[in-house]
């Protein structure tokens, strides 16, 4: 599987010298023809919003949602970096677009990394270049790719979907949900079915909101989070319906990916609420429930303390009745009607050992449901993000 | 100083057997002649509320804002019991009206403890009768009822502003947002001054909004939080306007306590943020960086990291404008403008190994101001928190 394994696509990556560590921090990804294509992108709603987002912001808006490229840069967010950071990030577009002879509005770009240092623009004005030469469709220069974006990751993320029409693939760097220090969730995906750029964005918008936006670590939403999304058309028309459902399933694994990469947690909880009074409701009564301390300090410790989570639903801002709430861990249930229930503590010992939690609960009042990923707090959490250095 | 200060105002406090420690777990503060006085009392805002919230709730509606009474139980949060809980709390109520001669609406009750688990009321209908016969004046019964309250704090927590025609006094147990798996923050206050009840609640409501609710460990709303004041009229009337100030002073005191005393951290936090577009602005952007896992992970770690600081004000739902952002860590600028301002690192280093930060973001908006105190997070939080036993 690779970014380029849906057809009209190449990347590269390579090591600039942003990072001392001498590992790849410069990665590509662009039609095969310097030809631009639909392209939807979805960015943090932070508004301490970093340059390379303010610029990619204002060139999907210019072009209408077309994209030739997209230029990736890693150990430095270049956030918090004012007037000469977005200066670096235009930079950065016009030596690609240069180099691919488009204008360089044409071209998108993210960075990744520590948060409030200027970029050491002159290892980048000299990398840019031999990663656009770089450029090609085979799986080791996308391997190159999925690995210059990372920064504490553990390792590449990838998502294949094929379907007998077309593919949907993507990487993504989610040391920024993970290590937040690092302070950036990146993904790129392409696509080679034929969509144009308003149904392209709607449907990155659902998917992002079903994957991405349903998984959480630590509640912070980053300076500069970004998801682009490129459709090339090699394969001709799609049924819309069909490719959100394949963006959304490559979505997701990138979230699980990241998820199963935090650092410091040793456990996934997916809590799910249903009976809510909306969609809305249940999602949001989730995230607060994954979002605990509390909650995320006794999935640390596999204690079943059902009253902390029905606490962070009755404070979660949502309609809630007390007296019609149930929750079960891994589902057995431990409360019902807002009281103790009888249950099998042996079985929910069982389940909290393990690495996936399941946390279910029904708050009886209508049909909402909601699903929320997150993890527990440990001391590796701490350990990490202690300090900078 | 003791609750029993301001005149009119008996305690008392004993082990009746909710903790299996055999420590104080009963505690009553009463009006001396048993006659009902104005009462203000501010609740949790969370729907999961304790019964004992719901209750006291009816009865100072009932009562238009007049009580004889507050009886508390500690180890046992008598959360989540639905309408058993209910019961035994107009139980504990009637016990108390009986004893002193009075309606059991003019009785308040609190609990705090464990949540999910039915309160033992055959111990509390022993000891309330003797907890009533206790009750005095003295110094030796106001510290009965002040460590009658607790559960995991490490010692009582009191406060008493004298003025030359009036005094308040307080004591509080914090352990509730400090070791949360107990659930509460409770606070009473006496006053000799003459209020009427309408008068004292919007007081009452001012000195909380700028102490208690001023103030986090973990961003987590108890289902049994209740500040309760008294005021006898014994010392006549007084100007609102200085009593509002010293049951603030008293407050504020009772929650500096409550943060020294946070198990687990290792320092206090002011976050001041100005020039916001109002003062709610400033203290939503306060309480984001306040509660951020990152900033308190960092202030573990004496890290002035301060593009978390300024990615939690751009993510807290404020007014927010990167290019006009200053952050100063104890009075030293290393952020101006949105970007990293040349500073003595000794100083900000030597500020951070101490353990009160101040941290001052300054928004460049408008003159809103707010203050929110917090703390660090550290192993402590997460050994106090793993599990309930």
């Amino acid at each position: 599987m690779s970014i380029t394994t849906p057809g009209g696509f190449v990347a590269s990556g390579l090591a600039c010298g942003i990072k001392a560590s001498g590992a790849l921090d410069l990665a590509l990804v662009a039609t095969d023809d310097g030809v631009a294509v639909p392209t939807a992108a979805t960015f943090t709603t932070n508004l301490a919003a970093a340059p390379p987002v303010q610029v990619s912001r204002q060139h999907i808006a210019a072009t209408g949602g077309r994209a030739t490229a997209v230029v990736v840069s890693s150990g430095n967010a270049n956030a918090a970096t004012g007037a000469r950071g977005r200066a670096d990030a235009e930079a950065m577009c016009g030596l690609v677009g240069t180099a691919l002879g488009v204008p360089a509005e044409e071209i998108l770009v993210c960075s990744t990394g520590l948060i409030g240092i200027p970029l050491p623009m002159e290892p980048i004005r000299a990398g840019i270049p031999l990663l656009v030469a770089a450029r090609s469709g085979t799986d080791d220069h996308a391997v190159d790719a999925a690995t210059g974006i990372l920064t504490t990751d553990s390792g590449r993320k990838e998502e294949l979907v094929t379907h007998p029409t077309f593919a949907v693939a993507g990487m993504a760097k989610g040391a920024g949900m993970l290590a937040p220090n690092m302070a950036t969730m990146l993904a790129f995906l392409t696509t080679d079915a034929a969509i144009e750029a308003g149904p392209l964005a709607d449907l990155l918008r659902i998917a992002v909101r079903d994957s991405f936006n349903s998984m959480t670590v630590d509640g912070c939403t980053s300076t500069n989070d970004t998801v682009v999304l490129m459709a090339s058309g090699r394969a001709g028309t799609a049924d819309p319906n069909v490719v959100v459902d394949a963006v959304t399933e490559v979505c997701a694994g990138l979230a699980g990916q990241m998820a199963a990469d935090a650092e410091g947690a040793s456990k996934i909880a997916h809590i799910r609420v249903t009976g809510a009074r909306s969609d809305g409701q249940a999602h949001q009564g989730a995230r607060k429930v994954a979002d605990s301390l509390l909650v995320k300090c006794s999935l640390n410790g596999e204690d079943a303390y059902w009253g902390r989570v029905a606490s962070d639903l009755g404070s979660a801002g949502i309609d809630f009745d007390m007296d019609r709430l149930s929750i079960a861990y891994g589902g057995v249930t431990v409360c019902r009607e807002g009281i103790a229930a009888e249950h099998d503590e042996a079985a929910v010992a069982a389940h909290l050992a393990g690495t996936m939690i399941d946390i279910h609960c029904e708050l009886g009042l209508a049909d909402g449901t909601g699903v929320v990923m997150g993890v527990d707090l440990g001391y590796g959490y701490i350990d990490e993000n202690r300090t900078t250095s």
